[in-house]
């Protein structure tokens, strides 16, 4: 585990890097797109190229990067108490929509308009993702809050809240993937329109299939980190304490109270905030080979 | 979880009925990227022609929808024997293949050449994607036909069997995404400079306005699909018997031989093969609520 998470966190560096050098290094990409009708002065222009090249800096450094670190809290942070955790987890996403929102207002300050950002499926996709994100983000933060009150409804509503939120975040990858190809897409045809007419077309094509190899790059690091987010967050929890699973399922039998009502409601003192608090219930269960394994707690489950 | 296959599929009817209309009702579109110079001749622009329309249809048919069916097998033939389903998901996946290769070389046969389709960013996904896919189905296939030998190392592969073909899949949603902006992208910048030599670009215009909102429906479409096919297939299993756990549970501690090496060899007779027979160990445990609820089972994970 400790393995995976060290392997996605050099993934999401080398994104990083990429989508800054692609920024940074590629400026007349971001440039050309601003002023392709020729009609700004060069104050607009600039201002113009700025928030071109915000959009995807924000959009992968601010939002997707941070939204996977955020993921990852919960399996990072394991010597941390649970309601540290969840706070670092919904402070990370909050700052990760605030980036992503940004991203987007800087879409809007081009001077295409802000209709004809909404004729793609990028920007379809992008505003599906962006009312998820708030819907998860809202009830995640009520569910916060509310977290003494109905442990079973919680128990219930956890599930859900991964996997929609694992969802959330492969739908923008996804996103993501369609904006880096619309903007080749775009680069390409433009390379190709100047083809025609200039003659010192060589250099250019030279600097495209350069740009090309770092875009499509940055694209493959972000669906293989995609991946390896969402596997971290499914994966089989590591025990820190390494205790025997007796002891645990003893002193889990001990925290929680059963009832035969439909919902429990448990009263949450601080003093269960412990690093091996969990939200499902444990039931006592026989062990194989010595206690060892575990059955349920070693599976892989939409739990955290 | 009826209702979520059954929503799945309505959205994959809407799908396919949606990409059948593009490639059917907007054939200027592929007709205008496959003769984009103007040097073929009319047949080899038919030829062209149909090649370009061929590959969405094969790719979201017969890959994507195809490939979706397979991973619901498990879901939708609970009345069938476990080795009938999966046959079922081998020879479902081994089709969807097959459609995928042929999809790719369908594009590999326009005029562009082979070496033109390895340079955007749509190629490298579709490529990882396909690797992935195939060395998914090889190892599936091994899988199968050595199903008596080791239940142990089974068990252990079989969750990142499900893992590596969700993923797979999302990649493979992710992939189309890209091809659609793609050809949008193309098709728009294509008709910015038709508006700028023709004067009768308005009808154009809104032909391509229609064209990118049933474009766009269809990508949003393979998302929601997407999401609903996952969920279905990481979301507790019904029990069609409906019997009480008790039952099942002494069945399979009846049915399974417990050791203590690392690795148990269970002889796999065929009549172990009923609708109930699972791959992951079972315990006996105790339920709450008079048998309603087992812990495990009905939890979230990635097994079938």
């Amino acid at each position: 585990m400790a393995s995976l998470v060290g392997l996605a966190r050099l993934t999401a560096v080398a994104v990083a890097g990429l989508v800054t050098f692609w920024a940074l290094g590629f400026q007349t990409s971001f440039l050309q797109a601003a002023t392709d009708d020729d009609v700004h002065s060069s104050a607009t222009a600039q201002l113009d190229f700025i928030y071109s090249v915000l959009h995807p800096l924000l959009m992968v450094i601010g939002f997707i990067l941070l939204t996977g670190e955020a993921i990852l809290a919960h399996r990072t942070l394991g010597g941390w108490s649970r309601g540290t955790r969840t706070s670092a987890h919904l402070a990370l996403q909050g700052a990760a929509f605030a980036f992503g929102v940004f991203g987007i207002w800087a879409k809007f300050q081009a001077t295409d308009g802000v209709v004809s950002n909404f004729l793609s499926l990028h920007s379809w996709m992008g505003l599906l993702c962006l009312s998820l994100f708030a819907a998860q983000w809202v009830v995640g933060f009520l569910s916060f809050w509310h977290r003494g009150e109905a442990r079973r409804v919680r128990a219930t509503v956890l599930p859900w809240h991964v996997f929609l939120g694992l969802y959330t975040y492969g739908l923008a990858v996804a996103t993501a993937e369609t904006g880096l190809l619309e903007k080749l897409t775009f680069l390409r045809q433009a390379a190709r329109r100047s083809q025609a007419t200039a003659a010192s077309a060589s250099s250019s094509f030279s600097q495209r299939s350069t740009e090309s190899a770092v875009v499509n790059a940055l694209g493959v690091g972000m669906a293989l980190l995609c991946g390896m987010v969402v596997l971290a967050a499914v994966s089989p929890k590591d025990r820190p304490g390494g205790k025997s699973s007796t002891t645990r399922t003893s002193k889990a039998i001990n925290g929680y109270h059963y009832g035969t009502s439909n919902v429990v409601h448990v009263s949450d003192g601080e003093t269960n905030h412990g690093p091996r608090h969990h939200d499902h219930y444990h039931y006592p269960r026989p062990t194989l080979q010595g206690g060892k394994k575990v059955a349920g707690d070693e599976d892989w489950k939409l739990h955290n």
